[in-house]
C-alpha cells in the first residue's frame, strides 16, 4: 500500500491536524517514459501555508481534496525513462505520498557522495539558494556592512548570517529561545543575537546590537520585528522581504505602522523577494555555496522528524518555532 | 527695509500661519567674492514641512527663530564676485527674505531667455528631476506599462503622467478635485484620472481604471491611496515613494495594513526616493525634459501667488491641494 497526505480542507488561522487527510492508495507503475519514486526526505516549509489559502499569490495554491506538494527527495524505484534508473536520488516538487509515479519534469538527479541527501533540501537547495540569491541581488551586501537577520535559527537565516560573516559584516541575528540564540553565536559565528521573546524592546535591542545601524535587513517573518528593524535603518539601507511568517496565520488584515514616511526619509529600497524568479541564478548559487560547505565555511543544521505520518506535525512545529534549522521529514 | 520670514515655533500637526514670523531686517551690503540677491519667486514645497520637524531626516531640519529656506530664483542686484554680474539670475537653496547675501556657493545661473524663470523651480528644477529621475531609477518605466500616479495634478505628478505618456504607457493619475481631473485628462493627456475624494472605493476605482493591473505607481501621498495601489500591484510592480503629502502632519503614528506580504507575493519593489540622492543625473534630466519642452512634448501648470507676504499661506494651502502643478510665489 502507499500511504498519502491530502489538503482536507483550507486552514483557518493556524493550520491544525484537522487540516489533513491521510488516504490509502494503491502503488502506482510508471508508463514509458515514467519513473517510479520512493519518497526518502519530504521539506516541509512554511511557504506552504500560502500555498493552503484560495487567494492569488506567487505560486498556485493547493486544491482542496488534493495531495499537497513540497520539495522531496525521492529514489528511482523502478525506470522506464532512459535519463534515470533504479537507485538514482531525485530532488523535485513533489507530493506528499509514499510512492509515486514522476513525468521526470523537474526532476534533478542529486548524488549522496557529494553532501547527504537531506542537505539537497536545505544548504544545496532552495534554503541555500534563498539565502545567497536574496542576499546578492537584493541585500547587495558589502564588505563592514551591519546585516540584520529574523528567522535567524531558521533554515535561511542560519544560512545567511553564515554569508554576511564570509563577506566580512557585523552580523545580529534575531530568534526565539534562548537555546537558539547560543546556537546562532556558538555555532554559526553570528556576533550578536537577540531573543524576541524576553527582551523588554525589541527596537532598542536593535540599536544596542548595531550600534552603526542597520545596512541590510533580511526579513523572514514581517510583523513588528520588520517595524523594529525599520526603526534602526541606515540612510540607503535595503530590506529582503524574504518571509513574514508572523503574519502568515493572521484571519484578519495585519495592521501595523506606515513605513512610507521611513523609506523616503531614508532612502530605504523594501523588495519583496520569491527566489523562484531568479532561476537564472540557481547555478552559480549552488556552486558558490557548495564550495564553502567543502571549505567548511558553512555549516548548517537540520530538525529531521521521522515517519512519514508525522509530516502534518512537522509543518504545524514550524510555526511555533520547534526546529532548528531546515525542518525535515525522513521516511 | 528687508522683508524676512522665520519659523517661529515647530508645527504641532498642520502648520497655521502662527507658526511663521515676519521680520523686518537691514538690507545687508555683500563682501568681497559674495553677491546680493533679490528674490524674485520662491518654491513652497510639500518636503518643507519634513524639515519644521526636529526628528532626523534626509535633510537637516530648520531651526526654530532662524529663516525658513526653499528653492528661489533671485536676481543678482550686486556683485562682488568676478562669476556673477548685475542683472544675472541665480537658481538656489535660498533663505524666505526680499534680500540676502549669497557666497554663491550652491548658485546656478539660469536663462530668462530659454525658460521663464519660474520653470527653473519646477519643469526645469527638482520638480522636473524629481519626476524624471524618480521614473527612469527606480519606476524602469517600459513601454506598454501601466502607470498609476497619486498627486497627479501637483507638480512632480504631472509631469510624471507626461513622460508616461512620451514613453508610451497607459497614465491613470489620482487627484482630489473635477477640475484637475479634467485637466489632467485635457492638458496632461492622462488615459484616466480618479478623484479619490468623491469615488466611493478608490481600490476599485483603480482597478477599473488599470484593466492590466499597475506595473509602476508613483506615490507622493502615501496612506490608504499606497494601500489602494498595492492591492492593484501587478507581479515585478514597483513602486517611488516620493512623498507622502497625507502623513506630514500626523502627530500620531499613523497606522494600516502591513504591506509586506504583498510585497513578496508580487515581488514588488518599494523604494524611498529623495532626489537629492541622484545629482549625477541632475544634467542629463535637465537636458531632456528642455528637449521635450521645446518639442512641445511637455507642458506644465503652475498656480503662482503674487507676494512675498504670502508665502507661508502658498505653502499651507499645498495642504488643502489648492495649487494645481508648482506652487510658486512671485515677489
Amino acid at each position: 500500500m502507499n500511504k498519502t497526505i491530502y489538503l482536507k480542507n483550507r486552514p483557518s488561522g493556524t493550520p491544525s491536524l484537522n487540516d489533513f487527510e491521510f488516504k490509502e492508495e494503491n502503488k502506482p507503475s510508471p508508463d514509458e517514459g515514467e519513473v517510479l519514486l520512493k519518497s526518502k526526505y519530504i521539506s516541509v516549509d512554511p511557504y506552504l501555508r500560502g500555498r493552503m489559502r484560495s487567494g492569488e499569490s506567487y505560486i498556485e495554491p493547493f486544491k482542496v481534496n488534493e495531495p499537497i506538494e513540497s520539495g522531496i527527495i525521492a529514489e528511482v524505484i523502478s525506470s522506464k525513462n532512459p535519463n534515470f534508473k533504479e537507485g538514482d536520488f531525485v530532488n523535485g516538487m513533489l507530493q506528499w505520498k509514499e510512492f509515486q509515479v514522476s513525468q521526470v519534469a523537474g526532476l534533478n538527479k542529486v548524488d549522496p557522495n557529494t553532501a547527504p541527501l537531506s542537505a539537497y533540501l536545505g544548504i544545496l537547495g532552495l534554503t541555500g539558494i534563498t539565502a545567497y540569491v536574496g542576499l546578492e541581488k537584493i541585500g547587495k551586501l558589502k564588505e563592514g556592512e551591519t546585516l540584520l537577520v529574523s528567522g535567524a535559527a531558521g533554515a535561511v537565516g542560519s544560512i545567511v548570517g553564515q554569508i554576511g560573516k564570509i563577506k566580512g559584516c557585523r552580523v545580529v541575528g534575531i530568534a526565539g529561545t534562548d537555546e537558539k540564540i547560543q546556537k546562532l553565536k556558538n555555532d554559526f559565528g553570528f556576533d550578536e543575537a537577540i531573543n524576541y521573546k524576553t527582551t523588554g524592546n525589541i527596537g532598542e535591542s536593535i540599536k544596542k546590537a548595531c550600534p552603526q545601524g542597520v545596512d541590510v535587513y533580511f526579513d523572514n517573518v514581517g510583523g513588528e520585528i520588520l517595524d523594529a528593524a525599520l526603526e534602526n535603518i541606515n540612510k540607503f539601507g535595503r530590506v529582503i522581504n524574504c518571509g513574514a511568517i508572523s503574519l502568515y496565520n493572521a484571519t484578519e488584515t495585519p495592521m501595523g505602522p506606515r513605513l512610507e514616511g521611513t523609506l523616503i526619509k531614508k532612502s530605504v529600497l523594501m523588495q519583496g523577494f520569491t527566489v523562484r524568479d531568479y532561476i537564472k541564478e540557481f547555478g552559480p548559487a549552488i556552486n558558490q555555496l557548495a564550495a564553502w560547505l567543502q571549505e567548511d565555511k558553512i555549516t548548517y543544521s537540520e530538525t529531521i522528524v521521522e515517519g512519514f505520518e508525522q509530516t502534518p506535525q512537522a509543518f504545524l512545529d514550524l510555526f511555533k518555532g520547534k526546529n532548528s534549522g531546515k525542518m525535515i521529514v525522513k521516511i
